[in-house]
């Protein structure tokens, strides 16, 4: 049995979009048990120049929406990044979520060799499905999902790595 | 053309710890010209009950090995977790990799299918080899470099994410 496109994308990130969720919650309850403004932790920053933890969760869900989407050889839909909130951002993974769940999986099944354009600012990117998958989108999708994490963790909310991981 | 369970662990994992070298050499010369104790990188904690840094290269060096090995169907070597400065990290990087470039190709291409067992404390979860390289290895290696990368961030070392992801 060769390695699934489908299995290495879609419900991973399905899986770890809703560990990023239970992340959230406990969050939410952290700050609700001590009275915290919950801007301390969705507009928390690990250092000046990096994203805010909101726009962390903003990116993981557009890498792994963006990587479903194009290996589906579907258009990427847009969401916009308007979420300030724990319960926003929590929607946003919701939709996300929504959205891979209806990406085709024989496409993606058959992705592998199929060349994906990536446009990056100014520039663009060919690649195989595979290549994109396993260069960009995994690497990109738990650097983010990792991040939130990681600054969760940093401000004391009570998480283990299995929080993080998941059931197997 | 399938998804290679080859392409999607041994070069990733190689890829990934040459760039942890990478962030490494950035730190050394961050240190260096501050003239900061490079203790105050390799013992920082993001939080006082998680892992230093020193630990979390430690972990994602584990993590390819046994990934690499497991896949390969050979043993998993032992290495002692006794690095404590960046130059013996960078040393524990380059024996990780010089390990995993050895691991039968061919071995790791047919393991999508073949079971394999990891032994985590007193428990021991049996995986076929493409649950346990998307479901454990690879959120795990991911988890534990982004860590690194956000723990220098963190104390200024001045890094992007283009060093953590590196060439597509």
């Amino acid at each position: 049995m060769p390695l699934s496109m489908y299995a290495a994308s879609v419900p991973r990130f399905v899986h770890m979009l809703n560990n990023l969720t239970a992340l959230l919650d406990k969050a939410q309850a952290h700050v609700d048990a001590r009275k915290i403004d919950p801007a301390a932790l969705t507009a928390f920053r690990l250092f000046a120049d990096m994203f805010p933890l909101s726009r962390q969760v903003q990116i993981a869900c557009d890498v792994a929406k963006g990587a479903a989407a194009r290996l589906g050889g579907i258009e990427v839909p847009r969401h916009e990044d308007t979420e300030q909130t724990i319960p926003e951002l929590k929607a946003r993974i919701a939709k996300t979520v929504a959205f891979i769940a209806t990406v085709p999986r024989a496409a993606v099944e058959a992705s592998a060799d199929r060349d994906t354009t990536l446009k990056l600012g100014k520039q663009e990117y060919t690649f195989t499905g595979m290549q994109y998958l396993l260069n960009y989108a995994q690497p990109n999708f738990y650097f983010h999902a990792t991040t939130v994490y990681n600054m969760l963790r940093h401000n004391g909310v009570e998480l283990g790595k299995k929080d993080f991981i998941g059931a197997f």
